[in-house]
């Protein structure tokens, strides 16, 4: 058996929404967003609890939705929430903080979704405008 | 005590090195990379395994590094390795698969870290090239 890494919840999506979604940071963890306010723009990791079990986690290709592909592609390929470890990554845009809530747009996530991490977004670093996709993806 | 989520490494990196890395998916988890070299950047997650200790996950602020600032700012709010959850974030250019070998460049991740996901960079959702930061990250 390969190793394995324990990861800790460190917040929760309270209210979904494309529009509007509302990201609850525990107390606990309140501390470590000093300074986000300074970001347009953040990425979100959080846990895809519905697919966190053993047949969802097998699942190694799948036929993307919302796709004409009608060939199989690899999980790691697409961004398919079935997948050996269920973590779904969204840039959302920071609206609002208050406290320990975070109001975003954009996040794709569902509703008590469990956080596992948040990132800041750096252009230098996180965008590539011209980064090459296949044509299924579009 | 908060939820806990399990994660499974999916692989690992071989060699390390901002110019080419090379980074070895388990063979179990090969058929996952199907159509993967459509893509010419993908997003790489892994365990930033050195800080997988109680005292790192425990730290909430810290002093950016290789930046002036001289206050402290959130691991949240910045990319900081000791966080809650070691994990790392990577945007990395696709250089060749073989087998289930990636060559890629640009990965910031130490030897031996373990791999959790790859993701397929996609410009229409992952890239905003005009993201504000603040004054600290320049």
């Amino acid at each position: 058996m390969r190793g394995k890494g324990e990861l800790r919840f460190i917040g929760v999506v309270e209210v979904a929404g494309e529009e509007e979604a509302r990201v609850q940071i525990f107390p606990e963890f309140c501390d470590a967003l000093k300074g986000i306010d300074g970001f347009s723009y953040i990425i979100i990791l959080y846990w895809i609890h519905l697919r966190d079990n053993e047949k969802e986690r097998n699942v190694l290709q799948v036929i993307p939705k919302r796709h004409t592909a009608d060939v199989k592609v690899g999980v790691f390929a697409c961004r398919s929430p079935s997948r050996p470890n269920p973590i779904g990554l969204c840039v959302a845009k920071l609206i609002k903080v208050e406290d320990c809530l975070l109001i975003v747009e954009g996040l794709d996530a569902l509703e008590d979704s469990p956080i596992i991490d948040i990132k800041p977004y750096i252009p230098r670093a996180d965008s590539i405008s011209d980064a090459r996709v296949p044509e299924w993806t579009r």
